[in-house]
């Protein structure tokens, strides 16, 4: 079986974190929205009245007969299947808490530029978006990178991740944030890095592996742009 | 053992999804930021140094030595562990998906009143609230309820329940939802009432459950307020 992920063609966006976890893995997959008619077969599924389970949005992950919908839903059935998270029933909770967690930081990253509303224009909404990623670079931000940092420095198995002794699905989500904030926010993160060594050298330790460093130099992966999630726009970034 | 669950102490929030759980499970527990000095051992617990795994922010859960945040991670917990979530592994997964809708649904509900920052007042947030309620309700909430009314109308073992025959923590959370929704924008639900009578039906049938009228009696359950989640401003509700 081939793992169909359904995501926008032309962003990381969401669709990152479950690529990231699908080329860790070493599973073989499809990126359905980036074949030719493929984002018309994603949109057709969601609105496919014959579904009885639909997704609310994308990204959703085809296993099957099975369609999962929500990012972390997605990590945690990925994690389960294919050793990106622990057995024991602690290690699972608490890397799908920091999963949630992560999941409500990159909300809140998205929401700098789209204050309003999803439906408007960033240009629609530049002057809130402006009070709101000052918010967010002055206190959000540092709240999220503290306790990361927190839980790196309090893991009993060592500092290298985040869960336990071995690599877990909240350890590339982490990444993978770093990165996008890098992106979107260059100069509040070059202040973020002096007070959280641990987060990013736990990118650094991502990037390297030998799977997620061949894909992040293939094609497959998508650079991030002004349509996604993590954007840069200098007037946000003070 | 009775479960410890963390909350602010005040208001209904995200820790009320986890206590309809409870009490529909029909699990001893204390609400502990209620009782005498608790609220400071929570935040305590929050800050303790010595925590390995620290949640981020309330609720969360303590059932022996887990301790267990994010609300949507606590359910996935409490259901798996009191029969509030099917055993199959696509009920499991599609339970949890729902959930994390939800979830976004109360995040952009909270952030109406607060789209610029969660550190300011409403009062200082005003003018942009308007703008972020008047596209929720527009857009947002009637984009939510066709969906879980489509759910409801899909579901291949009856309209009662979001997943198969028995109830489940979502069937809870959407309750809640639907009375939050109700207390803070009673207009704009007026109107989706028409359009979304599964919706509307489990929310009564929820209810009427023996455990859950019982709690709504008591005065184990607060009351929605302007300082939560759900709050009602006569101006955002056109």
């Amino acid at each position: 079986m081939r793992y169909e992920l359904h995501y926008w063609p032309s962003i990381p966006g969401r669709g990152e974190f479950v690529r990231l976890a699908l080329e860790e893995a070493g599973v073989p997959y499809v990126d359905v929205a980036r074949t030719r008619g493929g984002q018309e077969r994603m949109l057709a599924l969601l609105e496919d009245g014959a579904l009885a389970r639909p997704p609310f949005a994308p990204p959703f992950l085809k296993a099957g007969k099975l369609v999962i919908g929500q990012t972390a839903n997605i990590l945690l059935f990925l994690g389960e299947r294919h050793g990106l998270a622990p057995k024991s029933e602690a290690g699972r909770f608490f890397t799908h808490q920091l999963q949630l967690t992560i999941a409500d930081l990159v909300a809140e990253a998205h929401d700098t530029h789209h204050p309003i509303a999803g439906s408007l224009y960033y240009e629609d909404q530049r002057a809130e978006a402006k009070r709101r990623a000052a918010d967010f670079v002055a206190t959000r931000l540092p709240k999220y990178f503290r306790y990361f940092e927190r839980v790196l420095a309090g893991n009993a198995a060592g500092a290298a991740h985040l869960v336990g002794a071995r690599l877990t699905y909240a350890d590339l989500s982490l990444f993978q944030v770093v990165a996008g904030l890098r992106y979107a926010f260059p100069k509040a993160m070059a202040r973020q890095a002096k007070g959280h060594p641990l987060v990013l050298a736990l990118h650094d330790r991502v990037a390297a592996r030998p799977r997620i460093a061949a894909y992040l130099a293939s094609d497959r992966q998508l650079p991030f742009n002004e349509q996604g999630i993590f954007r840069h726009y200098a007037e946000l970034d003070r």
